[in-house]
């Protein structure tokens, strides 16, 4: 087994199994204190919530607790293993909102039947929370499940693997184009990919200001182009109206490559094709679709992400989901709407353009990081995304109307 | 509003909303503690989970994780007032098993139309945790709602309401039998209130060796008898074959009065028929069937438990749930049996035959705590019922053969 194996389960396993733990936030040492917390007391605060729902965030920790739920069927890069499995993963994600952003959130797993049986068993739950961030489910379905849920739940309901990439890759690439001195409007974009991931970098770059008929998907058949008869309703968004069929075809004369497929699906030759300047994001994790030294070797003028810490600008989900949440339950959001996460990419793409912080440096081993072609994106451990994220998602929640709170809560600058 | 009011809703207000909080259990401050918390470490304990689905106890907190479940239809003796609404009283029960056991509990409340879909949800989340505490679930449905979860989850599913009121009563009436020199066999039982408490009581009192024939079940409409054609099921099992009408026929010569019931509704007249040497449990809370100084009054020779902390031998459920389930989880059991239940009495029954420690004197504001009429029952604050029960509960789901670890954790003796 490699060391690197062993410390991971070691990790998990001691001195206990697992990666978080439920603690009292009240004081329950003496009778008194009981009588609070429990029986007899505990009837005022059910019935001031049986008169005012809303009343639940003043009395209970709904307000700040997401609830982390997967059906473990697309755990990481490691496929369909059921709900049981995804559970590390899922603690996982509870341990970086805690970390992160101080969200009080726990993991559930759920096994279904049918899609709808899904959606019914979540919806069901979902008034216990302040929010939901959903994990790891399966291309179509995610679509549907996601939709379907931000319809009848009243917290937010938030796929990450769709929209936290796509928050992190958006805040990148603009960064990218900026540097490259191009302009999102008149990009053409190349995206090997069509899942839940690459469908929601697409949407939002759109929102962005991208082009779709300037976008060029491949799925594993190829460019998806509006002659194929083989596209679910996903991949119809994205059909171009084109002659073109193979990569080198769309790579010709390309500004942006964004892949998220598989490790090496981007031959030099194709890159090699693209126009000057250059922008690739190849997240493939934790092998990308071109590796980042040959590709500095294929092109010199070239910025280049992938989803590694080991190298330059890794699009890192860490760096939007925690900090989304913070901002949208502090104002109490009914949702997460596209105004909240152009206000997170923005958020984003400012830090990078500011002074680093001494402890980031150390945290992430650099002696300097300054805006630029090697620092298009933040660092994870940088304390600044915080507050910087959470204010912005929290004042476009509240200047989009999806807000139940009117004003920034009191420890907002 | 009154002062206790005013202190309670500020308790579940203040410093923040709730009562429980998440922790992470493992370090996550720097990159390497992230990369064994979340990607790529987390894909280890994910494989082992997928090929071993028990590696979830080793890997993650499900085996130390609670989850309490409601439907906010009965909650406390304030009714049906929704799930919402149920959250405070969750979340207190939440920070019981967390003080009491060390168990990691999390408050879901479940939203639903029929009885089939909350079965159908709570079924399909079952998975992620250790077991399931069923909580404020009104009479009839909570019958059918335990039983079929307990067929369809293969963890420990317990309705508190039931089972943790019926095991604390039969160890406090058993001690009760011992003292008046009376055999639980012999005896003589009046039930008032026919609902998930009452049925429970009487159930486990009849596994401890009560007979079913000499108990007297009354609901709103009197005797529960053989030729009333208006029973549910669960009334129909203590449908007794008797010309017996009023709460005076069944009283006149009765040894044991249990009420599950409401405020004052045992009469003095009604209690000065009873045999000599009678034991009187009157649960109703906060205001119990006939007051304790009345009683005594009338029956000098009684011996008497209440819901209440303000008098002796206090019928409390925190004396129990949290340490079945402490008992239970320690050996991975499947399920919560009637061997685990009386092991569960038995050793409650021990417990308040020994000596208090100095500690459970002061926290009880007692000089001295000596098994006799005033105690037959443990106090909540008495650090020995946490590993005696547990031990107790663990060996029997171990002997019974519910238990997926064939013995007892290091850490008990």
């Amino acid at each position: 087994m490699s060391d690197f194996r062993q410390r991971a389960l070691d990790y998990h396993a001691k001195p206990t199994p697992g990666k978080i733990r439920v603690e009292l936030s009240k004081p329950a040492e003496t009778v008194d204190d009981l009588s609070l917390a429990y029986s007899p007391g505990v009837a005022e605060p059910v019935r001031e919530i049986a008169n005012n729902p809303d009343d639940a965030y003043l009395y209970t920790g709904k307000g700040n607790t997401v609830a982390v739920i997967s059906n473990g069927t697309a755990i990481l890069g490691l496929g369909n293993l059921g709900p049981l499995a995804s559970k590390p993963v899922m603690e996982g994600k509870a341990l970086l909102f805690k970390r992160f952003a101080g969200l009080d959130a726990i993991d559930i797993e759920v096994k279904h039947r049918t899609t709808e049986e899904f959606i019914n068993t979540v919806a069901n739950i979902a008034d216990s929370f302040g929010g939901i961030n959903l994990e790891d489910i399966k291309a179509p379905e995610c679509f549907e499940i996601e939709q379907e849920l931000i319809k009848r739940c009243k917290i937010p309901v938030f796929h990450d693997d769709q929209h936290g990439t796509a928050i992190v890759t958006a805040a990148g690439m603009l960064n990218a184009l900026e540097i490259q001195q191009k302009n999102i409007e008149d990009a053409t974009i190349v995206c090997m990919g069509a899942g839940a991931a690459a469908v929601a970098c697409m949407e939002l770059l759109i929102t962005c200001g991208a082009q779709r008929e300037k976008i060029y998907m491949l799925d594993r058949k190829g460019v998806i182009h509006t002659r194929r008869d083989d596209l679910t309703e996903h991949k119809k968004l994205f059909a171009n109206n084109t002659d073109k069929r193979t990569l080198e075809d769309v790579m010709d004369g390309a500004d942006i490559f964004v892949g998220v497929s598989g490790p090496d699906l981007l031959p030099p030759e194709a890159l090699a094709l693209m126009a000057d300047d250059p922008v690739v994001f190849a997240c493939s994790n934790p092998d990308p679709e071109i590796k980042p030294d040959l590709a500095h070797d294929v092109r010199s003028d070239l910025i280049m992400a992938t989803g590694r810490s080991d190298y330059p600008n890794q699009v890192n989900n860490v760096l939007c989901f925690p900090f989304i949440f913070r901002g949208a339950l502090d104002v109490r959001a009914s949702a997460i709407n596209d105004e909240m996460k152009v206000a997170a990419v923005e958020a984003i793409r400012q830090i990078s353009k500011e002074e680093v912080p001494e402890e980031v440096l150390k945290a992430s081993n650099s002696k300097s990081l300054t805006f630029g072609r090697d620092y298009i994106i933040p660092k994870p451990m940088d304390p600044r995304l915080c507050s910087r994220i959470a204010t912005a998602v929290a004042k476009a929640a509240i200047s989009s109307g999806v807000a139940r709170l009117d004003s920034l809560p009191s420890h907002y600058k």
